[in-house]
């Protein structure tokens, strides 16, 4: 199955010219997850994937993480969308919407807000979502996207020699089940198939300060998506407002034990290089996208990920 | 004094790749007032003229003409703005920002939100502010922005002929003083200079059906911006939706006299052509611009209004 992360914005609280406020498109063969959603998601999903979206996930309730959904929701209600959508994010959602309901506006399709708590907050698609508590000041969290593991590859020449004929007796083979070869030996899925291969694991810290929390979540993921607003220069500033720097979410990604660390919510006053030298010294797998970077994750025993 | 049009959203409701909600930036010497600010205009600022702004003025509070204040107010705090800011609006102005507090924050400046009544709203630089109710649903206004006539021009020739040597003496004339020339002779202002020339008038009709306030507001405008969402085919909808079709749009120029109409709040389902041509054919002054177009507007006696 194939698996994308669209990057729709990667600026801090201020956008600039080529950085749009916070917004992440997990596109997971044919569903489409939003995480974030600032101002401008509506016209950034324009401008690449299209404006279908069928799960948002918001990781708190800044302004510049959710000031695009009063508009993303009123186009997807103009456009006629018939499903419900659902909507995650951390206690004071419901709040947010009832208190300012002129703003959020009503949809003529069901809204369904859901207050997650640290745990498994839903699946979709045999993919688990899990949330951790983060570190920003109002209630925040980071989401984990874990696939199931897959059964190992099947040997079929293994299942010959041991007398299992091609046919349905692979098929039984590959979904665990013993058969009888016929030689009359019994034939256990352990001896025709290697273990079973780990699936694909997405994390997203939102903005936080290093937190062990998103250590945690984040434990051998295929990929961390971490706040790096600052650098260290600015490290005060980091902890004044709650965020992370470069080299500390390379910190981060490091004790995780990541596989690749993509560096996002950019501070206008800081440019790309600087950020990416400061995290690559400490976490060398790291990356910082501009917006609309698409980044292919295939499943860890078919390749690393890569920018499209 | 220089006088600009900056077309910072064309679309309707929904944006389109090309086409952002409604904003409009009018910039008169140093000062930039702001129309509208539907989602994402801090961005097509920041693309164009820069964030700065000094007015803003709502026409109405439908969220493709407002969501872009939030994250617009949120950027000029962060960016450490000092001065007060006046916002006009229609009645329900106050109530939605201190219904939804949550969502517009709170301001390291002055905000003064002033619910507009038709007529006088306030003088700019000595240019007038003038409001009219408009047909849309909720309490909507359309703004004038008129400046003062100037005095006519000043003939020198006509003056030293009347007595009158150049130097102090020309200025008073110019001021409107009665002078005294070297013969004797009461020379009277009038006698050297043209009737005064009239200002320029730029009016912006926010979304509307057509309406004779409208009409009257826009009387012998140098510029009317209007309501074009539609073309004759879907008058229907335009009358359901309370918006205008480009041929009604063309009719309110024409029935006011206005030098120049700009079609603007374009349906994504419309190609320009399309809504020119209606127009046109209606009006011939007609125009309707992209994103990021600028209409420089000279005084009536030094030109036509012209794109850069």
């Amino acid at each position: 199955m194939d698996l994308e992360l669209l990057f729709l914005g990667t600026a801090g609280a201020v956008p600039t010219v080529a950085r749009n406020t916070s917004g992440l498109l997990l596109v997971r063969g044919g569903t489409r997850v939003l995480v974030d959603c600032g101002e401008g998601t509506q016209r950034q999903l324009m401008r690449s994937a299209g404006v279908r979206v069928d799960h948002i996930f918001l990781t708190h309730l800044h302004g510049d993480h959710y000031l695009g959904l009063p508009g993303l929701l009123k186009t997807m209600s103009l456009q006629g969308r018939e499903g419900s959508l659902d909507i995650w994010g951390p206690p004071g959602l419901e709040e947010l919407f009832n208190g300012s309901y002129r703003v959020f506006g009503r949809q003529l399709f069901a809204l369904n807000l859901h207050e997650a708590r640290p745990g498994v907050v839903t699946q979709i698609d045999g993919c688990r979502v899990i949330a951790a508590r983060t570190e920003h000041g109002p209630p925040s969290l980071a989401y984990a996207f874990e696939e199931e593991s897959r059964p190992g590859l099947f040997h079929p020449e293994r299942a010959v020699a041991l007398g299992v004929p091609p046919g349905p007796l692979f098929r039984q083979l590959q979904l665990g089940e013993t058969v009888r070869g016929e030689n009359g030996r019994l034939v256990e899925p352990e001896e025709v198939m290697d273990g079973r291969r780990p699936g694909r694991k997405i994390v997203i810290s939102g903005d936080t300060r290093p937190t062990f929390n998103v250590i945690e979540l984040a434990r051998a993921a295929t990929v961390l998506v971490h706040d790096a607003t600052f650098s260290e220069e600015e490290r005060e500033r980091a902890v004044e407002t709650r965020h992370s720097t470069a080299a500390e979410a390379a910190g981060v990604a490091a004790l995780a034990g990541a596989g690749l660390l993509v560096l996002t919510h950019i501070s206008s006053r800081h440019s790309r290089g600087e950020l990416l030298a400061e995290a690559s010294g400490v976490f060398a797998s790291s990356v910082l996208p501009s917006d609309f970077d698409r980044l292919v994750v295939p499943y860890p025993d078919k390749g690393s990920p890569r920018f499209l």
